[in-house]
């Protein structure tokens, strides 16, 4: 799967770069990470004396100098920011590798897991947004779980409805966590929810009749008269044109029709929030119709890069979790590969082994020994359970041309 | 590079892992890590206070509970002690993941750095070392590395030589330290610092002459009759037989003749020590012509599965060190998928620039955008030091059908 996933990011136009687990501590506590520094693991500094330690009591922020990264955007900027000068003015990597958070493992969450990211670097246009969306999708498909669609919102979008209805900046942040569980609480609930927080009454009443439209919670297709009637009238025009840009461009990729009357997977979801603080733009989720969690997302954060580079640049990105669509792929054995397993008996001279392997390899097969045991059927079932498609026996004095390679039921 | 050794290492039946790379505290400190113990980065415990922290004063120990993996064989000891029930009989393992030690970086020595280990688990005979060799000496070939070979020698040989010579077991770890350095000191500065040592008088002669006789240090070809004249005499039979046993399988595995008269990679070094103290029998280091150190090593160790398990099983692993071969191998382009560059003008609308991309991925090509710049020339080189094998301009009214793809120079 993994192969997969970098072949079909590459074939769009993307490089993979690798970066360090370990960041320094104040470069992963910038406040760029949100709520994700609070989990950080981080690293005891080497040799520390007890009266090192014993100082630490009131900072224990002095006990530690690294971290483990809990994202690969952190590392990325830092990355772009040290090697701008070696790379396209649009640079598009890929990162495959795992991070790191101090939640509680259980089902679904881990204390390691793998994030497959890939980020546009310098490019502010709704094309990078749909460069994402499509490789993204066309990844989806490759991995055999077609059907993928994405959802989108701007997190301008946001902002400026939650001002039109009239909540403070102040109440924004807490009004977006409530926004958050539209899908669970439903509509009411979220207003209940809203006048339970003591938010502005006047503008939870705004918020309440938006809700009430007919209009409001139907999205599709994705066009600019849809996108104009899931918001309230007066949606800024620049932010509209962006999301339609977007639209456009994945049409036109997919071989739509560009008045976006085609059949596109992108749907507009106004009450998309994403948790992470530093977006800046737009969002989003992936969803597949298998399973009712998203399998990946991301944004825009036009201002991360900004942190280490001390100059801004356009930035967005597109993550897939790996271990929220591992379970969803079935496992295919490589059909132009073949697996054999040579089931040998205890007393074949280990140079006649070795020849026949090495024959079969150097025919381009995949060979696993195996000896000989009372339960061969059991042994050969765990082979074929590992991919391996063909078997043969072994004896003392077996050649490769008298080998008879069978195939595994 | 990574894609060639996995391909190579599965061909010759081994299936790849991944562990964690963060272990408990107790269990990368259990001894045996060796010497890498002490160069573990350690996690510092989440949710300290001060009391905590004034408390482990005396015990910085107990500000931690979790470090980062010093090698891939203390988590697949783990791995394997955890999963045996579901793993085939001989279990042979892949690893290609990173490692953490804490040593000051410097030219070609890294804080993190990518070790690619095949390990062999539940197979005492020289077929497993024999497996492990031909893995590793056809995956340097398959990398454009050809012309490697790997020195071999037993711990127990030396252990065996040492006594004979006279050597008391309490001197045994300072006196290979020494003889580690044989190649850089030569026979008369090791006798020279064995001296020094105040190594036993009577051993260190008993060792001088045996180093000045006119054979000691000739070990080419690799068989029965040369082993034997490059040990001391009377060297215990099973330990040369195991060593002849595993040329005997790489040469019959490279379509040698079994007499071992053919010109296999394998050179016995009767000097060979390697740092790690948790070896138990053969040891192994990589060698290639191009470069006067070694690209990896590894070796059998039969105690440390016991440890985790309760119950011994041998073990033997290779392990190439990625870093040390990444600067041999020259980049080669993968002429079988085209890569294109699309330079378009500025004007070009998002969705006709999708398009084309999109037309060019679906044929099978790797494509990136590029914004025509003033410098077309540096864009173009860039591009093709990237791995970009063609080009195409594009302009605003471009189609899939009328652009023009010409070969990058």
């Amino acid at each position: 799967m993994l192969a997969v996933i970098r072949e079909r990011y590459r074939a769009h136009g993307f490089d993979e770069i690798e970066t360090p687990v370990m960041e320094e501590y104040s470069r992963l506590h910038a406040g760029i990470g949100g709520d994700n520094e609070k989990l950080a693991y981080n690293v005891l500094k080497r040799g520390l004396d007890a009266d090192a330690i014993r100082g630490a009591a009131g900072d224990p922020a002095a006990l530690t100098d690294l971290g483990l990264r809990y994202d690969l955007t952190v590392p990325l900027a830092r990355f772009y920011a040290t090697n701008r000068g070696q790379l396209p003015s649009v640079f598009r990597s890929i990162q495959i590798a795992p991070v790191w958070r101090a939640e509680r493992p259980q089902k679904g969450r881990y204390r390691q897991f793998v994030q497959c990211d890939i980020d546009i670097i310098g490019d502010a246009s709704a094309r990078a947004e749909a460069e994402l969306a499509v490789a993204t999708l066309d990844t989806l498909d490759a991995l055999g779980l077609e059907g993928g669609s994405i959802r989108i919102n701007d997190r301008r979008v946001l902002d400026w409805m939650l001002d039109s209805f009239g909540f403070t900046s102040d109440e924004r942040p807490g009004v977006l966590i409530t926004i958050d569980k539209l899908d669970k609480l439903g509509p009411d609930g979220i207003v209940a929810e809203l006048r339970e927080r003591g938010a502005t009454a006047g503008a939870v009443d705004a918020f309440a009749a938006f809700l009430r439209r007919p209009t409001t919670l139907e999205y599709n297709p994705y066009g600019e008269r849809q996108i104009r009637k899931a918001l309230p009238d007066g949606a800024p025009d620049d932010i509209v044109a962006h999301l339609v840009g977007i639209g456009a461009a994945v049409a036109a990729s997919r071989g739509s029709a560009t008045e976006l009357e085609g059949d596109i997977p992108l749907v507009f979801d106004p009450f998309l929030v994403r948790g992470m603080g530093y977006y800046t733009g737009t969002i989003f989720e992936l969803a597949h119709p298998s399973v009712d969690y998203s399998l990946g997302g991301g944004g825009r954060y036009d201002g991360m890069i900004g942190r280490f580079l001390g100059q801004d640049v356009p930035a967005v990105g597109f993550s897939i979790g790996f271990e929220r669509i591992v379970d969803l792929v079935s496992e295919r054995t490589d059909a132009a590969a073949p697996a054999v397993v040579l089931v040998h008996d205890r007393d074949v001279p280990e140079g006649e082994l070795l020849a026949l392997k090495a024959a079969l390899v150097r025919e381009g097969s995949r060979v696993r020994l195996e000896q000989r045991t009372k339960n061969l059927k059991a042994l050969l079932e765990r082979a074929a359970s590992d991919g391996y498609t063909a078997f043969a026996t072994v004896a003392q004095g077996t050649t490769p041309a008298s080998l008879e390679v069978k195939p595994l039921a």
